[in-house]
C-alpha cells in the first residue's frame, strides 16, 4: 500500500464541456486531498492558478492535445501562452504519425522547440500515445523524449484507442537511460491499478478518478475498522450472555470454550482480512462494472471517430 | 437518391496516427471521387494542398480540434498558419464549456477573432459539438455562429459522446435566419444516413466513409444489374431447355406454361426488386455490424476519457 499516493496524482479534467464550476470543484478537491497538481485545458490555466494560489498544488496543462497534429509553431505558441498564464507543468503531445513514419528528427525538434519557450522551472512531460505504437516505437519515442530534454515520458492522452498498460510503463522504464520520470495516464480508475503502475515504474499518475482512488483506501480502512469492532463486539456479547444467564459458577468449566472462543476471535480476524480482501475485489468489480457502464454509454452514444 | 452526393462530402482523416501515405491515399480518393474537399489536421495542410494542386478538390482543416479548450489567441494563431499553408476551409471548434456556462460574448468574440485572420475567400465552419448541448443551447450556438460571420454551422467533431443526429440538423436549420450552411458530421457511415441528413437540411457532409458511401450506390446499381441479368438468363435457359429436349412439336401446347413462365419472369423481377431492397438492408446491417465491431474494439481498448 503506497501511503502518499495523493502526491503522485495529477488531478485531471480535460473534457471539452468542463464548466467553470467543475474546474473550481477540481481545484478544491486538489487542495483537500493535496494532490500533486491539477491538469486542465489551456483555457482554464489562469483560473486554476488563481484558485490554487498559496497552495502546494501545481497547475499542469496540455499542448497540442489530444491529437498532436498541429503545426510545430502552434504548439510552441500554445506552450508559451500557458507559461505566461502560470502553468507549472506542460504535457505536450508528440506528432505520433511522424514517429510512425520514422521522421524522428521532426519529433525531436518539436519537443526541443516547445522546451525552448518554457521557463527554467517548468516541467515538460511528453505524451507519446502508446496505444498507436509497438514496443520498438515506444522505446524509440522514449529515447527521443529523453534526448530532447523532457522531464517525463507520459503514456497516453486518454483519447486514444486505449489507456496505459503495465507493459507500457515497463517498456518506457527499460528505455530510460538517465533520470527522467514516467507519467502513467488513461484508464486509471482504481487504487490497485495505480499502485501496480507505480510498482512498474510510474512516478506520476494522471487520472480523473483521483478522489475515488484515494477514498478507496479510506473506505477499506473504515471497513477493516468496522469489521474488527464488530468481531470484538460479537465475542463480548457472547461473553456477557454467559454471565447474564447466570453461568458464572460454571465459568471454570467453560475455560475450554473460552479458549475456543479466543481461537474463534482470531479466525474471525482472519475472516475479516478475507472479507476486506473480498471487499477490495468487490471495489474492483464495482469499478469494472462502472467502467463497463461508462464504456457502454460511450458505445451507445459515440458513433464516429473520424 | 441524391445524384451528386460526392460534392457534399468533406473527405475526412483526422486521426492522430494518420501517416503520410494515408493522407496521400485520402487525397487520391478525393480526386478520383471528386469530393468537395479533404479535411485533414493542420500539420497536413501543406502536403494535401500540394497533392491537390490543379484539381477542384478544396483543402479543409481544423482549429482548436477536437476539444476547443485552447486560448482564443492560440486558435487565431492556428487558423492563420492554416491559411498561410493553403487551407481553403477552416472548421473551428467553439469553447463549448463557455457556451454551457452562458458566456455567449466569449463564444461570439472567439469566432469573430478567428474569422478576422482568414482570407476573404476562406470558408469558416464553426463546430458547436451538439452532443454536449440541449436544444436551446444548439439554437443559441447557431445564432451566435451566424452573428459572428460563420459560413457554416458544423454539428460535431466525431470525438464527443455521439455524432450528428437528424434532430440536430433540424434544430440548427430552424435557428438559421439567413443563408448559411449546415455541415453534418460524426458517425455518418451509410448513404442512407447521409441522404437523410441532407433531406433534413445539411448542405455538407463530413465523413471518413465517403468512398464507402459513394460505392454503396455503385454496389446497389451493380447488384440490381446482375440480378436482372440473372433473371433474364434463367428464363432463357428454361426456354432453350424446352427446345433442346425436343419438345418443339409440343410448343403450342406449352403456350400456357410459356405464359406462366412470362408471369414468373415478371414475378422474378419483383423478387429481384425485393432482393435488391433486402440487399440494401443488408448493406445497412453490415454497416451496423461493422459499426458495432468498431465500437466494441473501441470499447475493449478505450479505457478512459479524462
Amino acid at each position: 500500500m503506497i501511503e502518499n499516493l495523493n502526491k503522485y496524482i495529477d488531478h485531471t479534467l480535460l473534457k471539452a464541456n468542463a464548466t467553470k464550476s467543475e474546474i473550481k470543484n477540481l481545484c478544491e478537491q486538489a487542495k483537500e486531498y493535496n494532490f500533486f497538481s491539477v491538469c486542465v485545458n489551456p483555457v482554464n490555466v489562469k483560473f486554476a492558478k488563481e484558485l490554487l494560489e498559496q497552495t502546494q498544488v501545481k497547475v499542469c496543462t496540455v499542448v497540442g492535445f489530444p491529437l498532436g497534429q498541429n503545426e510545430m509553431t502552434t504548439k510552441m505558441f500554445e506552450a508559451q501562452m500557458a507559461v505566461e498564464n502560470g502553468a507549472d507543468e506542460i504535457d505536450m503531445v508528440i506528432n505520433v504519425a511522424k514517429l510512425i513514419d520514422g521522421d524522428y528528427d521532426y519529433v525531436e525538434q518539436e519537443i526541443k522547440s516547445v522546451h525552448s519557450v518554457l521557463n527554467e522551472n517548468t516541467t515538460l512531460k511528453v505524451i507519446i500515445e502508446t496505444c498507436y505504437l509497438n514496443t520498438n516505437e515506444i522505446v524509440k519515442a522514449t529515447e527521443i523524449c529523453e534526448k530532447a530534454g523532457a522531464n517525463f515520458v507520459k503514456t497516453s492522452t486518454g483519447f486514444g484507442t486505449r489507456g496505459v498498460s503495465i507493459e507500457d510503463v515497463k517498456t518506457i522504464k527499460s528505455a530510460i537511460k538517465g533520470n527522467i520520470g514516467i507519467k502513467a495516464s488513461g484508464g486509471i480508475k482504481t487504487r490497485e491499478f495505480a499502485e501496480s503502475l507505480i510498482e512498474a515504474g510510474a512516478t506520476r499518475i494522471g487520472t480523473s478518478s483521483g478522489v475515488a482512488i484515494v477514498n478507496e483506501k479510506k473506505e477499506l480502512d473504515m471497513c477493516l475498522f468496522k469489521r474488527k469492532k464488530k468481531a470484538k463486539t460479537s465475542y463480548q456479547d457472547w461473553h456477557n450472555n454467559i454471565n447474564n444467564f447466570g453461568f458464572n459458577e460454571k465459568y471454570n468449566s467453560l475455560s475450554g470454550s473460552f479458549q475456543n472462543a479466543s481461537a474463534n476471535g482470531e479466525s474471525l480476524q482472519e475472516n475479516n482480512d478475507k472479507i476486506v480482501k473480498n471487499d477490495s475485489n468487490n471495489v474492483n468489480n464495482d469499478n469494472n462494472i462502472s467502467k463497463n457502464v461508462n464504456d457502454n454509454d460511450k458505445n451507445e452514444q459515440f458513433t464516429d471517430k473520424k
